[in-house]
């Protein structure tokens, strides 16, 4: 079997956010504090949220579903230097797959309710994982090119039109 | 459009991990400490790892590629209570992939060397992120029916059979 074929993803469900347009929209969840926005999960998998109400966080992970095509170097967000894709979280990526970990307000039904919300409006969900510091965080880390953004200002924090499709 | 539609992944390389077997698999990286592997980055991407050796940790995104089937409800690993799928980490999951952040070790060529390692030998691998702190962790987290697991011994920490496929 060559475990480098291709597969299939279906999404189970959708995100809905503020945020219509990439331009101004928050780079990382760090800079979405009190945005909200909502899950909307298929019937098929809505039993699958059992049990999630008692995190605080959850990982969602979704579909830049903008970008049509990736690059191996960008020009990433709060940079004005090329870097390799892989070093960087820039949307416009192979598998053009998002990770953000947001926080949990409730759940109704099939209705998630978040917050710290940095994705599009409309972003097909493919997974949610509990957040778990434990597992999860990191400490003493070296963090390459990023170094020189460790003081950049939350405030602005926010994308432009260079990853727009 | 509708945005629920399938897509399609292509893998990016392989993982190479000591782990051919599910049974005694670290339960994440946290129990995987001095435990080394490697990705065999395709050539068509090898170009995307510019700047990433500056990094000491990854975050990698992968099949769990002898998964066939999902459940909406499983009883995970360290508990004996059946929880929603959603509420867990466990591989048995719609669209079947994983989130680890490994140690980045080195990088030659195509070969990129990394430690902490969960997943098992041959997992194709979809993506590399860049893992920073600012972003990444969070504090005060609440963690539902892990709660009872916060002093579970790491070396206990191994996998059974019960999601080998």
């Amino acid at each position: 079997m060559d475990k480098r074929q291709n597969f299939t993803i279906q999404p189970i469900g959708l995100i809905h956010t503020p945020f219509t347009e990439v331009k101004n929209t928050p780079i990382q969840p760090f800079a979405a504090k009190g945005i909200r926005g909502w899950l909307d999960i298929d019937d098929e998998f809505t039993d699958g949220l059992v049990d999630v109400s008692g995190f605080s966080h959850i990982t969602l992970l979704y579909l830049f579903h903008r970008i049509t095509e990736h690059a191996l170097r960008v020009v990433p967000f709060m940079d004005t230097v090329e870097r390799g894709i892989f070093a960087t979280k820039a949307p416009k990526r192979p598998n053009r797959l998002g990770i953000s970990t947001v926080k949990l307000l409730g759940i109704i039904g099939n209705r998630v309710e978040i917050e710290e919300v940095d994705m599009l409006d409309g972003s097909p969900l493919i997974d949610i994982k509990p957040f778990y510091p434990r597992y999860d965080n990191r400490e003493n880390v070296k963090i390459g090119w990023l170094e020189k953004n460790r003081d950049y200002p939350v405030e602005k924090m926010r994308a432009d039109d260079r990853f727009s499709k």
